[in-house]
């Protein structure tokens, strides 16, 4: 149990909060607003927690590159189930800006039918088939 | 987007961590040690991002009572089912500390046969009921 | 193992079905007939099933009062992830009904992140503040 | 909204409970006994309930055999995953005394890696081949 | 381990691909025309796997009838909860093809309400009422 | 719809099921004998099965290294929570023989507690420390 700026992240002497506004300006930058002002008034401070704890403390670490982070939440999301389909769009963006590609997104969705069963599988398919047509339709 | 010290937390100038810190000391005066022992070498800063974010970020917060925010977990460890059996244990304890009683956590568990459905209903009765026994065994 | 009429409920000697309609009275007059006239064609019994079972035999027993079941259940609901949205709701309102201030409800749901994932608690969140809004449009 | 006794279960003018009872006498004599003893210390009427809501409510229900409900109850039980274990070999135990097979049984765990995952369908044939192995003990 | 043709479909020596291509036939003939125009584009074979997986391996396996097998399927679906929505829709009709009637439908998707909980039920009920109403609709 | 050997796996012109035992043989040679051994009198084929369907089908894709399909496993059955326990364990296994390391993995399952929640996270931390720990004792 050590101070807020551990060994595990020596030389970026930042808190985690920072180090999380540092990753999300990577990912998503605009983010942290966008969560503000849908939610702040209800919820104080939840975007500066879920920024400091998701991605200050869990992305930020080191030991594992963000772009095979995002393919495991991407991975995660799906498994979970269809419930999670706003989280599971809005990660498979992060997951293209952290340099991940489509065909690597559609295989590990395809391939969680063996983990969550294939009603996830297919609930998961049909969410990133429609954001790869929306952003299609945006790029032409 | 503000700074980690906000409105929802005046008059308690410290840092999500020092708060959460806070909470932990009387609900379970050296889970933050025992978690480092048991965790940090291989997950470092585990513990210390689960007291900052869990107690210091959500517990801490005002706007609900922290033997309501207890009854709660206890209800929700429950319907989501016996694998959260060790956390649901924990929780039970801290819901005691909290201020309530075992009646009370017996009624919130038995409930969650509505929304979890009776497996998961009977798992968690099965989880407070040897919790409390053994509780019984070392107080006589 | 004793008649329908038990020691934990003295006092109220009345069925079941005659506690739970007691409840409901108090949570939202008029369920019963809604359930019956949307349901009762193709599932027979349902809705009166549901008002002994859930409100006859859980709701209605002593230990806890109805404020802190109902802030429960808002908790597992939000726990167990979106597919519960339309049933969050409904008992978002029954919550209110029973004393919970919006705070309160907001507040449970947002501690849900630690035991449900981030994304559950994100559509829970979204649901309470719709309801809110159409609550608030209603009243103006 | 009808009395407790209604057109469904016509011809069989018993409340629910002695329903229930009717039907676990069939599929398990005893165990609304061994429940009672087993809870109803801290649960009280829990036994009570499981008896008339799982069975006397449902179960006993018209329109659909008693043997298939059961096989219903094994899939069911398998998609939830290993959490469910221990009600998953009471049920497999329920259905073999509604007319089931074992290889019925076996067959329909195996299907739910389909919906539920391989995971599950593996914890689920675990669970069968324990039971099925120790009833062959036994019988032995 | 064996050849693809093994003793447990002996007298149907075909592929587990041609094995399940005749039991779609038998449920919902063009499925796999369906799907691969769907998502063969970004996920090349996934229809066949599908078919090959589900229907060649699982269902079209010996020891259970096709239509307690797709009962079973109902009820998983539905005790998984809202987020299979839409496969519990197909398998609705598929267990129509496969020789059950609604009542046995309705009645095991009511009955999962002890396992995955009443809002699992809920939203069971909810899809299996659409679907029947536009059934009749068009049959009008 | 094409036959068994298609243009996503050409100029390996094998079936799913020979391409699954390539795969198997990278990552775990004499898995399916023992599935085989534990499985097949009960379950006649299913190891063939899971060994054409997981690895013919899914991870022989074309699109995505091994290593990185094994830590989206890893993810996917971290966020499933504890009753995957024993197939986390094993994944864990393949992850390390497909090249990932010890720090990735932690990393990984560490990161889950966003999606999965705080339980599911360390409940497959527990999984992994285990196991490292037994591969120590043995390799000392």
């Amino acid at each position: 149990m050590t101070s807020n700026t551990t060994a595990d992240t020596q030389g970026s002497p930042q808190t985690a909060l920072e180090r999380g506004r540092a990753i999300v300006a990577q990912l998503n930058p605009g983010l942290e607003e966008v969560l503000s002002q849908r939610y702040d008034e209800q919820f104080p401070d939840f975007a500066e927690t879920l920024v400091e704890f998701a991605y200050g403390r869990l992305y930020a670490r080191e030991g594992l590159d963000l772009k095979t982070r995002q393919i495991a939440t991407v991975a995660a999301l799906t498994a979970l189930g269809g419930q999670t389909g706003p989280q599971l769009r809005v990660n498979l963006e992060h997951a293209l800006a952290a340099g991940a590609n489509r065909r690597e997104l559609l295989e590990v969705i395809l391939q969680m039918s063996v983990y969550g069963g294939m009603p996830a599988a297919i609930n998961g398919m049909n969410v990133a088939m429609q954001l790869f047509e929306e952003q299609d339709a945006l790029a032409s």
